[in-house]
C-alpha cells in the first residue's frame, strides 16, 4: 500500500460504488483533497443523511423525507389514476413529462427468475390495498419495455382482474427523435402494431 | 424538484466530482440508499479524514498522515537519487515498479502556459533546497511525456545546472506489450533514437 491510510480509505469506499474502479476511485478521491473542507463536510452530510433521513412513503411506497411523500399529500392530484412504476427514478421521469396527474406507485423492481425477484419482493401488497379505494378507476403500468417489466405487466394486469379496474399499459414504439434504421427489428414491430390514424 | 432534500443533496455532492454527471450521480445515490447505514458513516468518514488528516510531507511535498512522510522517513533508500514526479499518484506508479529505491519529489504539476500555471505554482524551491544536501548525486525527472511534463523537466534540468548534479530523463519509447503498428510517429521515432545496442 502506497498511499497514506486515510486515503486508501476514500479510494476504497469510491471503489465499492457502482461503475467505479480503482482508478476512477484514485481520481475522485484526489479531487477530494483538492475541495474546500466544507464542500467535503457538506458531501459526508449528504451521504448519512440520505441513509438516515429518508424512508418509504407508507401510500405509494416512493423513498420521500415527509410521510406520506409529497405527491401523495397532494391533493389537486386526480385520484383516479395510478401509474405503476419499477423504481423511484422512473417517477422522477414520469413527472418530468408534466403529462401525468395521478398517483404513482414503486413497485422496488421487477418480477425476474434470474436474479431471484418473484412478486412477494416486490410492493404488491400495498398496491392491492390502495385499489380497494373506490376513486382508483384505471391502472397504468409503466413497468420498463423489456423482459421483467413485461412480465411484472402481465402478472399485475392477471392479479388486479377481479377490481374491475381499467388497466392499461404504456405504448411501445420509435423513440422520439430516433432514426428508423437504427430501430432494432422489436421496436419496429411493436411500433408499427401500435401505429394510429392521423 | 422531484427527488425529496436529502437526496436532491447527495446527487448534487455526487455530480460535483470530475467525471460525474447528473445521471451517474443519481445512479450513485440511489446506491447509496441501498447501503448498509455503517458503510455510509465509513465513507462520510473517510471523506472528512482525507481532508482533515492529510497534508504535505516537509520534505518531498507528497501527501502523507505522518511528517515527513513514510518514504522520506525510510532510512534504507539511496539518498544520492531524487525522482521528480508531477503527482502524488506518480509516485504510486514508480513504487510500483519496485525498480526505483531512492526518494522522491512531488510538484504537484507541471509548467503549463495554456492553463496559467508557471514555475512558481510547483514545488520547485522545497527541490532547490533539497538539492544543497551533499548526498543527492543525481536528478531523475519523471515528469509526464507531453508538452507540460517536457516544458518543466526542461526548465528545471537548466534551473539546476549550477549544483553540478547529474540530471537524467526518463526514457522515451514504445509502451512494452503495444505495437508497433499502433504507435503514433511520435513515439515511434523517441523509440528509434533511444534504441540500444543488443
Amino acid at each position: 500500500m502506497y498511499y497514506p491510510e486515510p486515503l486508501a480509505r476514500l479510494i476504497d469506499s469510491f471503489s465499492r460504488l457502482p461503475g467505479i474502479g480503482p482508478k476512477t476511485a484514485g481520481r475522485l478521491a484526489f479531487h477530494v483533497l483538492r475541495m474546500k473542507e466544507e464542500d467535503v463536510i457538506d458531501f459526508a452530510k449528504a451521504l448519512v443523511n440520505v441513509k438516515r433521513n429518508l424512508h418509504y412513503c407508507s401510500v405509494c411506497c416512493n423513498i420521500t423525507d415527509t410521510d406520506p411523500c409529497r405527491i401523495c399529500q397532494d391533493k389537486t392530484r386526480d385520484g383516479s389514476v395510478i401509474c405503476v412504476i419499477q423504481e423511484p427514478k422512473d417517477l422522477v421521469a414520469m413527472e418530468r413529462t408534466k403529462e401525468f396527474n395521478g398517483y404513482y406507485h414503486v413497485l422496488h423492481g421487477a418480477i425476474s427468475p434470474m436474479e431471484g425477484i418473484g412478486p412477494d419482493e416486490l410492493r404488491i401488497p400495498d398496491l392491492l390495498r390502495r385499489l380497494s379505494d373506490e376513486k382508483v378507476q384505471e391502472l397504468i403500468l409503466a413497468t420498463n419495455p423489456n423482459i421483467e417489466g413485461e412480465a411484472t405487466a402481465m402478472y399485475l394486469s392477471r392479479l388486479v382482474r377481479p377490481f374491475g379496474l381499467k388497466v392499461t399499459r404504456i405504448a411501445h414504439g420509435l423513440p422520439v427523435g430516433g432514426d428508423l434504421e437504427y430501430a432494432d427489428e422489436v421496436t419496429l414491430t411493436k411500433a408499427l402494431e401500435g401505429r394510429r390514424e392521423l
